[in-house]
């Protein structure tokens, strides 16, 4: 009685992990809302918060009629599937609603990274077309592919991949590679804003005209929110609390989290600022707060199995690669508004390579219940599986998403028009501007001031 | 021994469920704020904002003198009381310190819902009288008639109306009708904007003035905000997570929550988009966050007593509700600022209503421990119970508040002066502008580099 | 066996309490960098959130390698240090990670205090060594006195100063005064900003020029994120839910620090109100937010040892020392950009007074095992001791702060050039101004109708 009577409260607690997770987890759409806003040039303002808007609600539609039965229906780690086919529209409840809950949040953070990459050009038809696919199938596949236990990938399989299955603790691969593969595709097929890279008679511009974004307030704002989703994002991924050693997992993933946000931050603002003229050395704020998002996502997937000092040269590293992706993306032309696919395509698959070099064999063994170790640790089959996995999902997205905006492309339905462009899509598509701050506040003063003094007289 | 042990550990983690959950029910005020700030003109920003935190404030120093103990004192569920008479000040602390701090965060948002409604033309006197009375005494009474014990609508009660008492979980009726019924008595007795409706002369202006407001970024982080804090409203209303099947029932919560807001959000802005000119339609972004709100909102009462699938109609009907409230009070010239009557009112009806629809007799035997269904299950009986609750709330409040608007009006007291209102409440009452942006900042990089310029030649 | 699996789930519960209140505490950061950013000019905007960013960053790294260390390690309650050296890097993880991950959190609120104060003037190079000793040297000292085991004046020592310790529950003085104390020094050594209280000729301006801050809507942001915070910041500081009366205490807390932020609010904009010219009353937004700000530090110290009623009038007295402090700053011709010393700094000493004062015996026993009343309780021990932190803060941070900030004075590092401060930070060392709204919207508009009817024109 007793004993049963725990495996309630068990359950109780892990339901409420799950409740706190979840709700941080989906703040970070508040972040990555105000991050792309502050992004964009003002008069796409409006544009691009709808799609952030938007992509949460065909998320949770999405997700919860095919996506979620497709990554998690009809789990079980005695067989590998490629696919699930079970609980669709949670008819059957198989792992409880929090479960539910805490996924539909993941995905809706797969389809949110690719807004930012293709804003000010992109129309919204093919953004819900696309992030409905997104969520609905591609996401979901990958998903099934590493975290369910019928994964080919999976490390929760009763015959993982190598012996040891794939390690993405909380989804660098499955969520950020994932949504940064399908904006970097998205770029490559929907082209430049106009005039950033080449001028109206389709010359190269050298240097590329700089488009700087509206609002650093926004981006801030954006930024901060999104470090602290992350720890739901992060130390959630235990899915649970009160199993063995889930609480020292939880809190090891938060504390290499931290380190790592804060080492990319440091490392990627000091590099932009020895690395430039002398004469002109700037503190970048863009490539603070890219860098410190670069840091989370590189630790993503290893937060739970590498030591605390190892997340200094995580972050570290994923500063550097994402200064080094931003500015090979502007060598090859390609135009990424808000730099997400340096910050979540590159360190996506940093942060899988990270975990076959730094993980640690005794924190494997608390997170995952088998010993493996990184390069560091004098043992390569983890890393081997990690690139397995970067393999698989850029190819898996790739093979998916490539034709789906090829085909938008042809239909026309990818791209705004000219017009539209310039004039911006908030005035176009939206009905005016996202601000109106233009009232004359001297003048307002001064007709005040009048008025009473006015009145002053008259009551004289 | 160890079962005393137990119950003090339910006592825990229950204490801590209420401190999560309040604690984003607090910051739903920050939502607010946000979103009413970016809805009314630039010139008005300031006023309404200290009304938001005030509010917050007279919401605490009310609902901890008075509203507590009017709304939860004394109960008892074998008797049936009008009102609450103990634990005024909390001096008796009858049910532990947790059960007031959340129940203040659910007083703060009723009264921070009117506010909305009447910016940019309500005197700061006015509204802190009409929102102390509403936390300590007009919202009490609603929350003790249909969510204590003693209540006469409650379910709680050992002898409910018509054998199941309302359900109206996490408050549709007891929150967001009271508040949007006060909005809409507000609106009625302080008259609409100057210049919104009428001109100059008095005529009736055809079509009606659009006041949008000065920030859509605003707009768009208080809805995000307001989505996030209703995962501490809705599942946080289970008041515990420990006792048996608490943790099913907050965890169906969270996602009829989500699918709601979801299906609310595309079915308004759909509408709206394809119910408009096709020469000239555009992607609203008032609808769809409004739309969300209202699915919010509507789901709000039943959203732990009907089956996932069940959100999807209740979310989407409450985006039309939404919109057609929203047309109705323009055609009545009934002037809300942001919409609240329309997202509270409208939607907390359907709200109550909805769960006389689709209650599933077993989720509701999971929540309430009695089995009663909805219309679409075959029974009347709750439907009955919720128009009775939703006549109640209309008819109390409007008895309490309408005289009581109408006394401020007779007093002068309600209404800012036309000039204040002309030249913005914010110069008039608040010291300057919410905003200085003016700086040229052209010619200050102009002038910057000059300077450099000019060191550079005089260094020679 | 079922005692061995209740501890166990008593330290799940305990770690899941850290990370939930350590992460809002991490999200005050937000709130500092928009109450911060919204407070300062516009055209240094970009340089203060940065510093805000980074201090987070700097925070998470200096308190990982050393701060950590001695603020906790080695603790041992039999014996009594002035600094701990014990578990650097976290190389001994003595407490759990759950632990540094909650105390790092507070760390970096520490830092973050002082970068208000000395915005728009102060240099990137200076703030960064600043906030590396601070949270790496300065304030472990401050929280290993009064929060290790081992502390002088811990009442967690075996024999603590006349026999009670100190009470600083949530840290006014270990966090608050120890940051306004340093932003104090630094604003004296560092000057007011250039023509703020003298012209160019270095002639005292009467009265002072007023530089009012760029976003009231970020500054109301920023005051709603730091009192939810808050609730992380005090309840949390039970350090743990599941021992016993820890729910009760944490809850307490929680209902004391909403009071006190209320009562702060209204008690310092109702002053500020009624103390002005009758003519020219405002009702002032900076001294409500302020006053809520100020009636949070008050109740942190006391939060969990005074009863809700003693919560009104220590957050009213709060309000009032906000007020007399702001004014008195200028008075003296300290330049204080964002009244941080006011609200952290004359609230911290204030905090740990009304515990003298206000402590209820029984309370202390609950969350401190000891009984000792304040002054009210007739009881003079407890003040005195509250004193003695008083001057220990003040003491050592002047001592260690004081020559630290005259030193960067002294090489130059401190304070940005004159062209740099007149011109802007953002401008002149982060690439441009934080915001890009300049777009002319009417024009724009007209340019898309003229568009869109000339094709139409076109197409007849």
């Amino acid at each position: 009685c007793l004993i049963a009577q725990q495996a309630k409260d068990h359950a109780s607690l892990d339901t409420f992990y799950h409740i706190f997770a979840a709700a941080l987890v989906f703040f970070m759409q508040a972040g990555f809302a105000m991050l792309c806003a502050g992004s964009v040039r003002a008069k796409n303002a409006k544009n691009i918060m709808l799609k952030n808007l938007l992509d949460a609600c065909g998320a949770a539609l999405g997700f919860y009629a095919l996506g979620w039965g497709f990554a998690y229906g009809g789990q079980d780690a005695d067989k590998t599937t490629f696919i699930g086919d079970y609980d669709f529209f949670l008819h059957a409840n198989v792992d409880g609603h929090h479960a539910f809950f805490f996924q539909f949040a993941f995905a809706a953070t797969a389809a949110t990274i690719v807004a930012g990459t293709i804003a000010e050009r992109c129309s919204m038809v093919a953004y819900l077309c696309y992030s409905t696919i997104l969520t609905a199938f591609t996401y979901p596949i990958v998903a099934h592919a590493i975290w369910s236990k019928s994964g080919f990938l999976s490390a929760f399989n009763n015959d993982p991949l190598f012996g040891s299955g794939v390690v993405d603790f909380a989804g660098s691969g499955v969520v950020h590679l994932t949504g940064g593969v399908s904006a970097l595709l998205a770029a490559l097929v929907l082209g430049p804003r106009m005039g950033r890279f080449y001028d109206d008679k389709g010359e190269v511009l050298n240097p590329p005209k700089e488009m700087p974004g509206h609002s650093t307030a926004l981006q801030m704002l954006g930024t901060f929110i999104l470090w602290t989703g992350w720890y739901g994002f992060n130390p959630g991924s235990t899915l649970g609390i009160s199993y063995d050693g889930a609480a020292e997992v939880a809190s090891l993933s938060a504390v290499t989290t931290t380190i790592a946000a804060a080492s990319g931050c440091v490392t990627a603002m000091a590099t932009r600022y020895f690395a430039s003229d002398p004469l002109a050395r700037q503190y970048d704020l863009t490539a603070a707060m890219n860098g410190a998002l670069g840091g989370l996502v590189g630790i993503t997937a290893g937060c739970s199995v590498v030591q605390p000092w190892a997340a200094v040269p995580i972050g570290a590293i994923a500063g550097l690669v994402y200064l080094g992706a931003s500015n090979l993306l502007i060598k090859l032309r390609i135009d990424d508004t808000v730099d997400a696919v340096p910050v979540h395509m590159a360190n996506g698959i940093w942060g899988l390579i990270a975990v076959g070099l730094f993980c640690d064999p005794e924190l494997k063994n608390a997170a995952y219940g088998s010993k493996h170790g990184g390069l560091f640790y004098g043992e390569g089959t983890l890393l081997g599986a990690e690139c397995v996995c970067i393999l698989f999902i850029v190819g898996w997205v790739t093979v998916v998403m490539g034709p789906f905006f090829m085909m938008l492309r042809k239909l026309g339905w990818f791209r705004v028009s000219i017009e539209d462009e310039l004039v911006g899509l908030d005035v176009s598509k939206h009905g005016g501007s996202a601000y109106e701050l233009a009232e004359n506040k001297d003048s307002q003063k001064q007709a005040y001031s009048d008025f009473i003094k006015n009145a002053d007289d008259n009551a004289l």
